[in-house]
């Protein structure tokens, strides 16, 4: 009897996954990971070089993206039909062998595979090897801290309603959207309604080849891919040297 | 010339040290980390056994606890000396050799190391290596996704006014409130005020020996360390199998 191990793989940067990770990924027999159709994958990218020679591979390609709205009736049941496909061949496998389920950043942190993993619970072993996530990744690359003190920070999607991105972003001291891509312009603007426009960052493949780091008011409204975040950095409480600068 | 390297520890199993910070940690010749004065300090103690032999140790013990109020000139003067003082000291050893700050979590995400960081950055190179931060240990071990498809995360403090914690956990369907300890009281009447109480577990000691992970309807007001995290998972959109229960 094997068993499912999600790989949590951290922000993208290899050198990044836990060492647990690590291992599991090197000594793995079988590893399945999602991607969109014709891609690579960002998840396959990340352990290039890394697996061993042999080892079986299972892209679980998403049968639909944005072809189809995404709160559709119809998007709904074919990517649940995809999750209880994918969910019952891993199952299969894991009869008789573990298998590794390759995830970016961390696997409970908005991560795709908890939707296998609600379909595998209670038919399997499932073993869930934490990540960091990808916004640690990007407000490490912006060499600042993100929190500091008692400061609230807030973890929005830029899907939401203009409306509850300003209030959010009016409630918290540090922030970070994720699910920017077209949404930027309405991000933007509720960045400037809440104030907080001239403080923010746009991080765009944070820890990998290509990063880029640039404050938001410097990237155009076009020039923004779907997993780019933005940040805004809490200032909070901290102890101040007399006379240090800080 | 040398440098200072922060390690990004993660949420407190050694195994959980990301593939970097585990190579840099086993070479180092010095190694620094915060401690409370007498103890033995929760970074060094997640290193145990990693350190190569002769690797000279730098405790930094904190020069005041709890004996001064926190928000008090004092307070703020006798930390802002302790970092002054210890920057110096680090910044003297990378003169000529490579320093590892020790840092439990993330180094950036309310992490200690900052105050270090701002008076380094200027004067010596620093590189800080991001580590799982505890929360997403702690969550780890719930066995349960934090956030799904649009939630939104909110990270509070328990410090903060009942009145602003009542508020954020209204605001946002995923919660991580962290400096519990005697706030617990405040915390669960706030949790109440929102509506969130019954969905709230605490998770102590996430990832390493002694774990706890409770309902916190079942922990007792006296019973809480002040580093036990409060979590409230989010329950946000996600394609349904029909029939398939989840």
């Amino acid at each position: 009897m094997g068993k499912i191990i999600c790989a949590g793989l951290g922000p993208g940067d290899p050198d990044l996954i836990s060492v647990r990770a690590d291992r599991v990924i090197r000594a793995a027999r079988h590893v399945a990971y999602f991607r969109k159709a014709g891609r690579q994958g960002q998840a396959r990218r990340i352990v290039e070089g890394m697996l061993a020679g042999g080892a079986a591979e299972y892209p679980m390609e998403y049968p639909v993206t944005t072809e189809i709205p995404f709160d559709s009736p119809e998007y709904n049941a074919r990517l649940a039909a995809f999750y209880d496909d994918w969910a019952a061949r891993l199952a299969a496998l894991a009869a008789t062998d573990d298998v590794v389920v390759l995830c970016e950043g961390d696997p409970f942190f908005y991560g795709s595979f908890m939707h296998l993993y609600v379909r595998l619970k209670d038919r399997v072993p499932v073993e869930v090897i934490p990540g960091i996530p990808g916004m640690a990744g990007c407000w490490n690359v912006t060499g600042q801290p993100i929190t500091w003190g008692d400061d609230v920070l807030s973890v929005v999607m830029g899907t939401l309603p203009e409306a509850d991105l300003v209030r959010h972003m009016q409630g918290a001291d540090a922030l970070v959207v994720m699910k920017t891509g077209r949404n930027l312009p309405k991000i933007r603007r509720a960045l400037a309604a809440a104030g907080r426009a001239d403080q923010a960052w746009l991080i765009e493949r944070g820890t990998m080849p290509g990063q880029r780091v640039a404050r938001l008011a410097e990237v155009g409204d076009a020039d923004c891919p779907y997993f780019a975040l933005v940040l805004v950095h809490g200032q909070g409480r901290r102890p101040l040297a007399a006379g240090a600068g800080q």
